[in-house]
């Protein structure tokens, strides 16, 4: 079956199936991505996480509908749902956001369980970021849950990476958000009309103001994106200090000026020439993935199992070290 | 330096230095590992995750006391950090740790950021295991905050997982402990004496029923460890239901029947030979992780830098995609 031409020709029933051979990493979605491949690089990257009860993926909702209705554009939501198969939250949340989206051509929810590897993962999201990016789509959202890495290779993945915060969701949650602030180009305050969200905002400030220092700004020419445009006159690029946008999602509150710093943040791409280099970058990030996965199966074809059945044998009876296995498995085997 | 003869004979300084190798992957820390890998074997790795806000930090704490003095067991923690080593968060958590712990020559206490990969942290974090391990500590504690892969890594590392909660963190926490309870081995409800700590019990007993179904139990012949102690009179090993254990850390309550839950651990995975399962998975993990890093560094030592170089730049150009770019790597410069 020929996916991508009715990808191309925007066949939503083929576009579904097709999104599924990619997430079973298929042949069939292998051959789709090659001729796919010429036609992306035009849509919009946008990466929102942060952690369970920030109501994000209502934001998302919101988002989405907003980039559909008011500036007609063409949105597709890759949710990356961390339920595993078992409980079946992937299917729930999509039905969940379906009330809002479905029966609208212009929108297309995906949710995917993050089982298998991390670097499985990631590698499934950025190709089906391809395929919508390939299919027309002009904005893709990506949404995640989690802490840490996941995190990190979504904003790698991502042109604008939202993170979402809330008021009154514990103490110490400031310590997981230390290393989640460097990869926010935007900082959302959801659930904005609960009690505590000037202590939330005065904490993501204050984080802001350490990860981002004046010193910093002053030295790369740089005005903070919050007071005035960025001046182009300079060789160095502005720098982009993430506003923080307060929202109540479930009331659409906030949404167009979250919109809003989301174009900001476009311009500030183009200006700056960070477009291209993130763009780079997660080409460069996916290519190294492909180089590993492909290194792994010509391994797998080369060296015998049993050869790798019996040096874990030695190494589980601690006659032989995992480093030396490998040296021994890689000379003996592998040519 | 001989690393591994100082450390065998319970030299600490040089097992800090050696910690600090490992972490960097340094030449010296690989030669060392390969001398200490035959004296591993005898610990039992325990992984603790939770969210942030659980206290899971203080409970690991409590952990160490009730093992170091009640069951005089040498103790070595390793906390997993996820602040950036910008905000300093590594140290912060040793130096308040250490207030309780210190001067003990039976207790090491090492902080890691989550800075790089993740499969080079969870490598990092097993051959840190694997130095306390023949280093003759008993008891290796594993300690990270995340959700999602991060924990299913910890897991496979370590013989026992315990998963923290604690009452009130949000309505829709739950939703993200659903992948984690797959991985529990003892629930632990910290800051018990918080309200809403009955809901919270309710909601993982609800949840631990999905996941471990009866009909699953009576399947194997296994009984509820709750109830009663597993027989052996079967082929099929007991299964074990994960127990859920009340504490409040800050006042060491609940910490003895944790203690309690996790010998009763131990003594199930022995009888059932999970033990063995566990070692042999974790260590299965380890050598492919190894073979994967070997492969890249194969590849980077016989295709030149600029062939990449080239096919990323026609990748960006949309010239080429990532997997006709591997192809033609891997044949032209790759023997």
């Amino acid at each position: 079956m020929n996916y991508s031409q009715s990808v191309l020709n925007g066949d939503r029933l083929l576009l579904a199936r097709l999104l599924t051979q990619v997430e079973n990493d298929s042949p069939e979605s292998r051959a789709a991505l090659i001729e796919l491949f010429p036609h992306t690089g035009k849509a919009h990257l946008i990466g929102v996480t942060g952690a369970p009860g920030t109501g994000k993926s209502s934001l998302v909702n919101q988002l989405a509908l907003h980039f559909r209705k008011i500036q007609n554009k063409r949105v597709a939501i890759i949710a990356v749902d961390p339920s595993s198969p078992f409980t079946g939250g992937a299917v729930l949340g999509d039905r969940v956001r379906m009330r809002d989206l479905s029966g609208d051509t212009g929108v297309f929810i995906r949710s995917m369980a993050t089982r298998g590897s991390l670097g499985g993962l990631a590698q499934s999201t950025a190709n089906m970021s391809q395929v919508f990016d390939a299919a027309g789509f002009d904005i893709v959202i990506i949404e995640t849950v989690g802490a840490g890495q996941s995190e990190v290779d979504v904003a790698r993945l991502a042109h604008t990476t939202l993170v979402v915060e809330a008021p009154g969701l514990g103490d110490d949650i400031q310590a997981i958000k230390a290393g989640i602030l460097e990869v926010a180009d935007i900082l959302v305050i959801n659930k904005s009309d609960r009690p505590g969200v000037e202590n939330t905002e005065k904490a993501l400030k204050s984080m802001l103001d350490l990860a981002h220092p004046t010193e910093r700004v002053f030295q790369h020419h740089g005005q903070l994106m919050r007071t005035s445009a960025p001046k182009q006159d300079s060789p160095s690029a502005p720098m982009w200090i993430p506003p923080i946008v307060r929202t109540v999602a479930t009331e659409g509150k906030g949404i167009a000026e979250l919109a809003e710093s989301i174009a900001g943040h476009v311009a500030h791409l183009t200006q700056s020439g960070d477009w291209a280099v993130r763009d780079r970058a997660r080409l460069e990030v996916e290519l190294d993935a492909l180089i590993r996965e492909t290194l792994v199966n010509r391994f797998r074809e080369n060296v015998p199992q049993k050869q790798v059945d019996d040096a874990l044998e030695r190494i589980i009876q601690r006659e032989l070290s995992p480093w030396e296995a490998v040296k021994s498995l890689m000379n003996g085997g592998y040519k």
